[in-house]
């Protein structure tokens, strides 16, 4: 097989939302890596923010090609990769090699975090491009009858709500808010809640985005642009709250709310990059009512093998819209003004 | 054995710190009751917020005798009693029956929080007196063995700082903040971490409490009064910072502080009454580090027994000052101007 | 509302089969008892066992009546019962009472292993008769949707899987082995497996209970008395094995079979009473594969909590076979020679 | 600095004990590997087992350098290697690679069971030789002040007994029994028992034992070759059984009696090699007391970065007997006949 020396991808020189489609060098894999065409890659508000430079917490360089949630094939393999061969499907995800000695990659379950970690976005070229090099330990194995379209999202969106609703602690016949509901991580949310048994909540802004969530099996959906939106939480759930809120949505006052609606002894999970950094609470609140805050990231290798599982399984299907790379501008367009239901996924290859 | 019908108690019939000593009568105990003898109880700055109505969680009523840490002996039972004869030794907790049916009581773990409980202070006259009435199921029963002058403040400040300190998940060998640790709680604190095996990073105001920390056990001692602290937390721990903190300074300040010097991963809990309520944080610090905030009050059932096992086998003993009954209003003094370092204990007998 | 002062009840007067129905004194609430008008009543084999003094760990007394699993409704309540109204659903297990002080009422989640617990059959009569005295606190509050004939086998059996299934640790899209799946326990195990997102291999005696297994939601159904039982669970299970075992089939081979088909780090959780007590294992096995067994019997309150909450969701719907508390003779008999499958429910009434 | 090209290694050639000082060459790193001199090796019980080839779970082969837990320094670095610099104090464990994308290295804490793992004895020589080369990621970096001599042993037996006592699940103040507590295992778990706060009941064969657990912290001792162990176990922990036990011992028997001693809803956790491998048990005693038994070997790498710090900071310190390399044959004979105290190290200069 013959693979072209030259490839797409969406770049950016100055910080900002102006992508230019240009043809770049396709990288080759060193020993340990495998090379993957991109087929397939989602789009997510947070690659906005890395255009933008808006993250206090990364450092970004130019050029710069964002994406982070990539699915496509194996095209070449290094001469020590054992888990990959040429033709497996592969998810990508922003890690893509780790140390394996630092002190989250020696401690349970916090390899994602690792502190040497080579990353999408800041080291290297992001998934709006087509052709990528991942060490095989972290790229991700997808089983041949998955739907690369729905896979792409999962590299981040579902596998960030997969572990966020771990984090809540919740189990089955408990209730589970999910704040900011109809976007891309929040489809997720509902699925793999779900699944595993909860009852849901969906909380967004509007009633249109009502309908969206219930077929993806909310079992209740609030309007958060109403008023009374904590009484109205409770009375759905007994009076009582929600046993765990996952907050997803942007808006720092969807996590405040979290605080006051959720059950004695519940616990809310933050994820993602609220649209202002600093939030106020009430310390006795937390104290007498023993709350949980939690804030998470990702997830680790384990909580990816167990979403891809499920994804395989056919128990996680959210819709996706698929577009061209090309044309990623009038996309970015639309994320920025919040009219994206579940997720646009890119074809790479158009 | 005859007891007497008339006692001693530390009564206020306004709220302040005005305190009376009267004459009342002494209680009788119910079929599943013991009548119990307090002969020591502990004085806490929360019952100076009891006595100043300060609590908005908490609904007081007149006239009250506060006090809510005792010890002291069981002089008649309910004819339904089995687990209590006269003269066994007993501890007096804030909560003095439980209803056995509410979702706490349902939950395990959360007895301490039974919905419908007996409580001292607001439904039934505190430890400032000689005498109380106790249900068998919640009067903690303690070895003969224990001395009751350090029984007694192990009844709040001793076992809320036990959980506290699991709830920092904190495990031998790693490093575990306390923060306000030269008071009844933090010096209890600093007990039960040193002999869980944790390395202590004890803080506190003033260069003066250090001492007495360090007798404690503690292995470092910061002085939150001085500059730099978040800074000079992490220089004593690997510049990484701890793995738990347990606040329990009433600062809301030493709260914030907490949420910046944690480890990425770590746990910060709070306990007791903030001097506001209010706090602000950085949502992206909580999300980007995985940080976790959890609220406890008190201990259950399960807590209070493995904390008497540690009194009784001699791993904890703080240092307390015995004063008498009579002797309160100063005492009270003392808390409000931040003069006590560890507790006092006042002898009812005097 | 009159309530009948005469009651029938099954009841034996020497260890054996021979029940005999039988005209009775209605019993009358204590103070803190609700008194329940038992509706129906589930049939199970353990209830052989009592009436045969077959369990060496109950010490047994006669006359004896059996049944530990009933539903009704309140007919009278104690002077201090504030749960309960007249009317109001409950369920009926095993365990009337506790006694709060005890080690295991102390220690949180073993209420059910009360130590001085008031207890049906070896303390007071079962359910197999009309009316029953129960202490508020572990009356089973049901909800008024709830089908009594389907919450009275969830009094033990569902109850018993449900805490099971919890202990095997297995989470939502891991696999889950039931073996003796098609009894009353099994039954009740597939559909709250199914609920938490398992995948389930039910695994049991004969072709013939395989439609059972499948109509209440098992993914795959193996017949344990055809040959290499350990190779075919590995085979539906990715050549690895389940992540989970519940035994609830009384074979002791069934037991010593899944320590072989279990994956490594797994779980096997064994419930129930075994035909024999004595098991032979390969202590290498354990070991190099990180193995872990665990024993359990019932489940706590807040197991009751939760298992009736999904009942009322409509999550759990097993089949039952109702007949009148007249036909128990007959009934025992198709219990002993295996002919039953899901639940046989005794109307009392009848 | 210049490396020697040859070294001196204790070989066999057939399987039994007869063990042969012959040189042989010293291997070169590859790029993401250190070379190590093994200045000091323990000898341990498995060593004798996988000389004589006794283990049904290892697939061994000839010829063999046995040695499985070394310390040393770094003498050469491959050039892709980040962590290690030459002249740093190095642990050597079993492990020596591992492969990154098995089902064990994705699932959180599995990483020691890599299902591809380049280990010691089986895959290359082991440590009775005096240099040895290792994937970084694998290399258990020492702090500077740790003694070598007093690392070694903990490589293999001390993070042993460390994982073992946290899958106890016992907590600061509880009671754990250590059965087989004399030797190289039982000796760092009185230690690491005692730094978590527990109640140790060290258990061996003899009285002359009995010091030599004193002297490292045991509360209790017992010797297990009088009659009435069970009795004498539940006595010293308040008639109700130590809350876990870790059995260490190679007596199938030890096994077998820590669930009859255990307290009920106890943990039993087997480690090493058993003398024979079936046991058998009373299933009802399992269920009836809610017993869990587990099986675990070594630790992972965060139990590795654990046991460390603990050893850096001065908190386990056992009695090592230093001989010389040459001596290896002499120390087999007395490991063998059971008459080793602790653990022998040899130093490999010798």
């Amino acid at each position: 097989m013959e693979i072209s020396k030259k490839q797409k991808a969406q770049i950016i020189t100055e910080f900002g939302l102006n992508v230019k489609l240009q043809e770049i060098d396709v990288p080759e894999p060193k020993s340990d890596q495998v090379l993957v065409n991109i087929l397939y890659t989602g789009v997510c508000h947070t690659d906005i923010c890395f255009m933008e430079n808006a993250l206090s917490t990364k450092k970004m360089s130019l050029p710069m090609v964002a994406g982070h949630e990539g699915a496509g094939k194996v095209v070449a393999v290094g001469k020590d990769v054992k888990n990959f061969k040429i033709g497996d499907k592969v998810g990508v995800k922003i890690i893509n090699r780790i140390c394996g000695y630092c002190e989250n990659c020696h401690t349970s379950g916090r390899d994602n975090n690792c502190e040497n970690q080579e990353e999408l976005i800041t080291n290297k070229f992001g998934t709006f491009q087509q052709y990528i090099t991942i060490a095989e330990g972290e790229a991700v194995k997808l089983p041949e009858n998955v739907d690369l379209k729905k896979a792409a999202p999962l590299m981040c969106a579902g596998i960030t709500v997969y572990k966020g609703l771990k984090e809540t602690n919740c189990q089955s016949g408990e209730i589970v808010a999910i704040s900011g509901a109809s976007g891309g991580l929040g489809s997720f949310a509902i699925q793999f809640a779900k699944n595993a048994g909860l009852e849901v909540i969906a909380i967004d802004l509007g009633d249109e985005k009502g309908q969206h969530c219930k077929d993806l099996g909310a079992d209740h959906y609030l309007d958060a642009s109403k008023p009374d939106l904590i009484k109205r939480v409770q009375e759905v759930s007994n009076g009582r709250g929600p046993h765990g809120v996952l907050v997803v949505a942007n808006a720092i006052k969807a996590f405040e709310d979290a605080l006051e609606y959720i059950r004695n002894y519940g616990v809310v999970v933050a994820i993602g990059v609220p649209n202002q950094n600093e939030f106020k609470a009430d310390l006795m609140n937390i104290i007498g009512r023993h709350l949980t805050i939690k804030g998470t990231t990702l997830g680790n290798r384990q909580d990816f093998k167990e979403g891809v599982a499920l994804l395989a399984k056919g128990k996680i299907d959210i819709p996706v819209e698929v577009r061209g790379l090309s044309e990623l501008p009038e996309i970015i367009q639309r994320i920025n003004n919040g009219q994206i239901k579940g997720r646009v996924v890119l074809d790479t290859s158009k």
